[in-house]
């Protein structure tokens, strides 16, 4: 068994946009196990927008409190069980849980949950990549399907704007959406990604980078948005309130706007809420657990017939989790972005 | 019958607050009543925040277009009719409608509605004061129910916000929130409204005016908020964000903060709706036109048992309906301002 356990900690407060540097891998002893807990060496991290928000100096309120210089990050992660003094963990099984980061998870029983998703639990693949359990049938997964069906309550007749379309939520709500019927417009930036949306996707796409925002959704939607998915905030909100149709619906799912660098200045006018009666909820996926279930065999069933898309970035190695989180959080990935660990 | 009619008509855009003299009051002649048309006598002008929007060079979208100057101005009224060529309009009855801001309504077969509410329509006080129509059992009325039962969803275990809380349709809100057993605080601006919140409704009362929001709902609920009704936006809205307990839902009544002058700045960090899982949904009365006959029979049996404080602030003529408008957009009224024709 392994003596010592490396971490990717925060060596500094990132200024403006998070630089690679900002980060640090740190080496410490692992205590033995102690009763009631249980050893998992990680084997793929996930690679999210929010762990950016806990480097900050301050986090909103309702949030988990910031991480302080010198503490290791925090993340969804995949491992496998190589020591165990828990009864519900047993060698050999595949568990998933929030201690990503690091090459090794101490699971006590009081291992914390992110936003009470992410609570310790064994993951049977059934013959399935291990990763899509973080990625289509996990966490995004679920964030996807909660703010489509459980949030925004999607009818085949809406047409939807899903933003951060590229991503891993996003791709995988502009695809289900589509499956249940509904006209999709995803936002992404720049060439490459519009492409990805057009021709992998088949929905349509907006450059957020070319031009105005406003201008580009009426053009693809000449009869107007029913529905905005918005992972984004800021400026993508901004249009939302400008173009929705009265009686819209929006699922804020994160603002990937504020996380990093200085956040985007949040829309100037709010009064179109009243005029045109939409309605704004914000929402996270462990609130949705009972979707859960109806999720994974919705698409289980849509990966199992080759119906969806599944794109990942995949960093190898745990030195490569800091450049994972820059470039992602940067625009500079597709899909589901994750860090494996050989 | 009359052969002029008096119009009060947008003699010039309010340049920041509005001023009385940004109105006029126009003399008309009054054409023969067509076939399907009748003509009524306006004897009450309902004076409500949302007529300021169109005095404004444009207006939100989803929302009736600007007036431009020489315009008669449009509102909720009641009037008796005097004549009539439609047959569901007799000589003698009292009919609400939205050609208020003038002595004569003509009300044609298409007569405007304003935001789907105001159809013009025959009211049956039985025996009740004609301008609480206009009030407690009209629009105000079924602003106030709409937003707490039909948006805010209020339990009796709530603690709710509800802002501009010495208005017309803040003070009846208040009091119903109340009477379902709900915790209730109400924001106004001075001590004067402040001592009619807490002496003549019974409610917490905060004075926006007196130092931070925040802090002051903080301090006036220590358990925190779990639902709002904003009839203010800018930084009420802002505050609202701030202290509502997570899960919160917050009803967009109308933003008076932002209709005259200035608009007041929109809250500058969206993120907690994220953060907190709220729900902000925006609504109009009309939208809620199933909540009129459960919402007439409960303030109704309010009203005649005595539990129900209903304040007017009433102008008399037609010559001070401008007054009227500036004195209530200004925050000098207390309760349902009303013009009162003799």
């Amino acid at each position: 068994m392994a003596e010592t356990n490396r971490l990717v900690c925060l060596a500094r407060r990132p200024e403006g946009r998070i630089a690679a540097d900002d980060l640090v891998l740190t080496e410490l002893p692992l205590a033995p196990l102690a009763e009631g807990e249980a050893l998992v060496r990680n084997t793929w991290l996930s690679i999210d927008p929010s762990v950016r928000i806990r480097l900050a100096a301050t986090t909103p309120k309702g949030y988990l409190p910031p991480l302080r210089p010198g503490d290791p990050l925090a993340g969804l992660a995949l491992g496998e069980v190589v020591a165990s003094r828990r009864p519900d963990f047993a060698v050999g099984e595949l568990v998933s849980h929030t201690q990503g980061f690091r090459d090794y998870a101490l699971l006590g029983a009081d291992a914390a949950a992110i936003g009470g998703y992410g609570s310790p639990a064994v993951v049977r693949t059934g013959g399935l990549p291990a990763q899509w359990f973080l990625g289509p049938l996990g966490s995004a997964g679920l964030t996807a399907y909660a703010g489509l069906f459980g949030v925004l309550e999607l009818r085949p007749a809406d047409t939807v704007w899903i933003s951060a379309a590229a991503g891993a939520v996003g791709s995988l709500a502009a695809q289900l959406a589509k499956l249940r019927g509904a006209t999709v417009i995803g936002s992404a930036g720049g060439a490459a990604k519009t492409a990805f949306l057009r021709d992998e996707l088949g929905i349509t796409a907006v450059d957020y980078r070319a031009g105005s925002l406003t201008g580009s959704l009426t053009a693809a939607a000449p009869d107007g948005i029913d529905a905005y998915f918005d992972n984004v905030g800021g400026d993508h909100l901004a249009a939302a309130l400008d173009v929705l149709n009265p009686g819209g619906r929006i699922a804020l799912c994160g603002a990937v706007s504020a996380y990093d660098g200085a956040p985007a200045p949040a829309p100037a006018d709010l009064f179109p809420i009243v005029a045109k009666q939409l309605r704004l909820q914000g929402f996270r996926a462990g609130s949705f657990l009972d979707l859960d279930e109806p999720m994974r065999a919705e698409i289980g069933d849509h990966l199992a017939a080759g119906r969806l898309v599944h794109r990942e970035t995949v960093f190898e190695g745990l030195h490569r989790a800091p450049a994972a989180l820059v470039a992602m959080l940067s625009g500079a990935t597709v899909g589901k972005t994750l860090c494996h660990l050989p």
